[in-house]
């Protein structure tokens, strides 16, 4: 941030009166420009039918991460609730249509800003297809999930936990739990998708 | 937005290509400048001693709402985790130490472009006094809670969550669960606390 967006005055970065971290100050209009972490929010789409038991990933047409795969996800909007977000992200990354379920993570990425929310979903149907953000929507088997070519921790974290407690389902009973992580260094994938 | 905070020019509202929704773009530099809903984060304090169980709340001494009670609790900054921002806010408004546990509520409020995160919490002592955002800091017993005086939809809603999982955890055992609510239109509170 340069310029006071409400005034095209210079900012300066200092710690204002009362406050304890700097923040981007207009000397001419006295706006103070906070900056606050940004919402990213997914859903885990399933198609559940006999014995199968598949989950959609989206392949990225974009940077970063351009050709890895992800659960669709993205930055939440204004006006919208959590839940809302997850299924238009899913309707634009994966032109899916899912009815969606509880909140199953929350993964809090601190050095990028963002917290990251994924939602259990069931897809309505199998009319999905790639949006303009992505190269390809396909269904993945359990062993077939491309581990080494995910997009980000928080998806790797996440598909982890949900396959995690698919086990504890199957031995024990009970539902789908909401877990809470922390990213605490992005993971590096070394491995190149191609 | 009136002006591009990269170059100070004047900025448009238009719907950027392969975008939905109207952004405010620079004709000058070609930077999209996206908004996004915030994150307010904080925690439900508990106090409990023999057969005293209390909770604390803050009495704000900043609008909004000024001189409405109000779980401590504020914007999320960059570079910290979620659970980090429920500490440090309980903290600053409060003069509280807690031990932070679980992410008790996640709650909606698209009409104000926020999402409000609450988590469990167990005041390690009785040390605490009101930081410069609070006129005074109090413990509160279930029927000592001022309802018709609180803040905000989300402090209510949280609260009478809290409050009915503890009835369900006397009578059946098992321990609070995750909650995630939308708050469909701001709740008017129509009384005035003085």
């Amino acid at each position: 941030m340069k310029y006071c967006s409400e005034c095209a005055h210079p900012v300066a970065l200092l710690v204002p009166d009362g406050d304890n971290r700097p923040r981007y100050v207009c000397a001419q209009c006295d706006t103070i420009h906070y900056q606050n972490p940004k919402l990213v929010v997914g859903s885990i789409p399933v198609w559940e039918q006999a014995d199968q038991f598949k989950v959609l990933l989206c392949k990225r047409a974009i940077e970063p991460r351009h050709g890895y795969w992800t659960l669709p996800a993205g930055f939440m909007e204004n006006a919208e609730t959590t839940a809302e977000a997850a299924v238009r992200e899913t309707e634009e990354e994966a032109g899916a249509n899912i009815e969606i379920g509880n909140l199953f993570s929350l993964l809090n990425v601190a050095q990028v800003h963002q917290v990251h929310l994924f939602y259990l979903a069931r897809l309505r149907d199998l009319s999905f297809a790639p949006g303009i953000e992505s190269l390809d929507v396909r269904l993945f088997a359990e062993h077939e999930i491309p581990w080494e070519e995910l997009a980000f921790p928080t998806i790797r974290k996440t598909l982890e936990l949900f396959f995690a407690d698919r086990v504890k389902i199957r031995e024990e009973g009970g539902g789908y739990r909401f877990h809470s992580h922390d990213i605490v260094r992005p993971m590096r994938i070394e491995s190149d998708p191609h």
